[in-house]
C-alpha cells in the first residue's frame, strides 16, 4: 500500500491511540485545530510583501514546512473520522470548479477574477 | 506516476494557467485563502455539539467534503509554490511530535493533554 | 472625549508611529493579523468541552483576556485605516440581523437555528 | 450610560434571549464563530494587493463594514459570557506591548519588526 494519505492516516491513528487522545478528537475539535494551524501558517507571511513571500530564507521555510505538515495532518485526521476520501473529494471539487469558472470567461482579468470569487 | 499529491498539483497548475490566475497565487495570498477555507470547514461544525459533529447527515457531509477538498487543494498549491514536499514534511513533523509528546508521559489525562498543548 | 474606540484608536496610532510600523499596516495585513489573533483566542478553547469553556481558571482567563485584547486592537486599527465607525457598523448590522432572523420564526429550535445559519 | 461596549452587549443579550440562542453561545462556540467572521473579513482582501486594500470601492467597503461589525459583535458577546472587560483588557495589553516592543529598539526596520514578531 503506497497511498500517502492512507499511510499518514494510519500513523496518526496509532500515535493518537498510544496517547489516549481520541477522546479529544471529535470532528468539531479537529476542525478547530485545523483552522488554528492554518492561521499559524498564515502568520509566517503576514508582515511580508507578496514578493518577499516568494523568497523565504531557510529559517522561514523550516517554519512553513512544519505548519504545512500540521495542517495536512489535522486534515487527514478529520477526514478519517468522517470517512471522507480526501483524494476523491479533491477530484470532485476540481470538476465543480471547472464548471464554475470556465477558462474562457475568467481568463486574464483581475477584476473578473475577484468579482467571480466574491460572488461565489 | 500515482502520487496523489503530484497528480493534484499538476492538475491545479494547469487549471490555474488556463485562467491566468498565477498572478494572484503568491504564497502570501494562498496562505490567506487556505485559512479562509479552513474557517469555512470549521463553520460546518460551529453550532453543533461534539456528539452531533460525529453524526453528520448527507447534506452536511457533502458540504464538509467540499470544504476539505478546498483546504487540501490550496495546501497543495501553496506547497508547490514553495517547493515543499508535503508528504516528507508530514513524516518529519510526526517524528518531532513523537519526541515532544512521549506516549508514557501524556497518556490518558485530559489535564496533561491540554496543559501540554497550551505550553507548546 | 470618552469614546473608548476613539481613545484606543489614538493610542494605537501613536504606538505605531513611534515604532515606524505604519508601513506594515495595510488593511490587507491587518486583516491577516486579526484572523491570526482570533485563531489564538480560539486555541484557548479547542480541547475544552463547551461546559469547561464556561469555567475557566484564572490562568486560562488571563490568556483569554490578552487574546480578546489583541483581536479588539487589530480590529480598531483596521477600522481606523478604512475610516469605518465600528460602533455605527455594529448598530447597522444588528438591524440587518433583526430582519434576517425574526424572533418568532427562529425561536427555540436548534434545527431551525443551524439551518437558518447554514443557509445564510 | 454611554459606554458603547455595554450598550452593544445589552442589545445582543436581548436579541439572543428573544430567539433562545443562549444555548448555542458557549464561549467555545462563540470563539469559533468569531474566527469564522474574522476569516470572512480577511476574504474581502485576499486577492487584492496591499495598495488595492487601501482603496476599496463603495461595494467592497459595505461588505467590509458588515464583517467588521460581525467580528465586534461576537467579541463583545464572548467577552460578556466570560465577564471580561474588553476596554480594560486592551489598555492592559497595550502596556504589555509597550514593554515588549520598546520603541527605540524596534523602530524603522522591517527586519527587526518581523523578527521581533516571529519570536514572540
Amino acid at each position: 500500500m503506497t497511498d500517502p494519505f492512507k499511510q499518514l492516516h494510519d500513523a496518526m491513528e496509532e500515535f493518537s491511540a498510544e496517547r489516549d487522545w481520541d477522546q479529544f478528537h471529535s470532528p468539531k475539535n479537529l476542525a478547530m485545530a485545523l483552522t488554528v494551524e492554518a492561521a499559524e501558517l498564515q502568520e509566517c507571511f503576514q508582515w511580508l510583501t507578496e514578493a518577499q513571500s516568494q523568497e523565504l530564507d531557510e529559517k522561514q521555510l523550516t517554519a512553513v514546512r512544519d505548519e504545512i505538515a500540521d495542517v495536512q495532518l489535522y486534515l487527514i485526521r478529520l477526514a478519517g473520522k468522517l470517512d471522507v476520501d480526501i483524494e476523491a473529494a479533491c477530484w470532485a471539487k476540481m470538476e465543480k470548479n471547472a464548471e464554475k469558472y470556465p477558462a474562457e470567461q475568467v481568463k486574464g482579468s483581475a477584476k473578473k477574477y475577484t468579482s467571480f470569487m466574491s460572488n461565489r
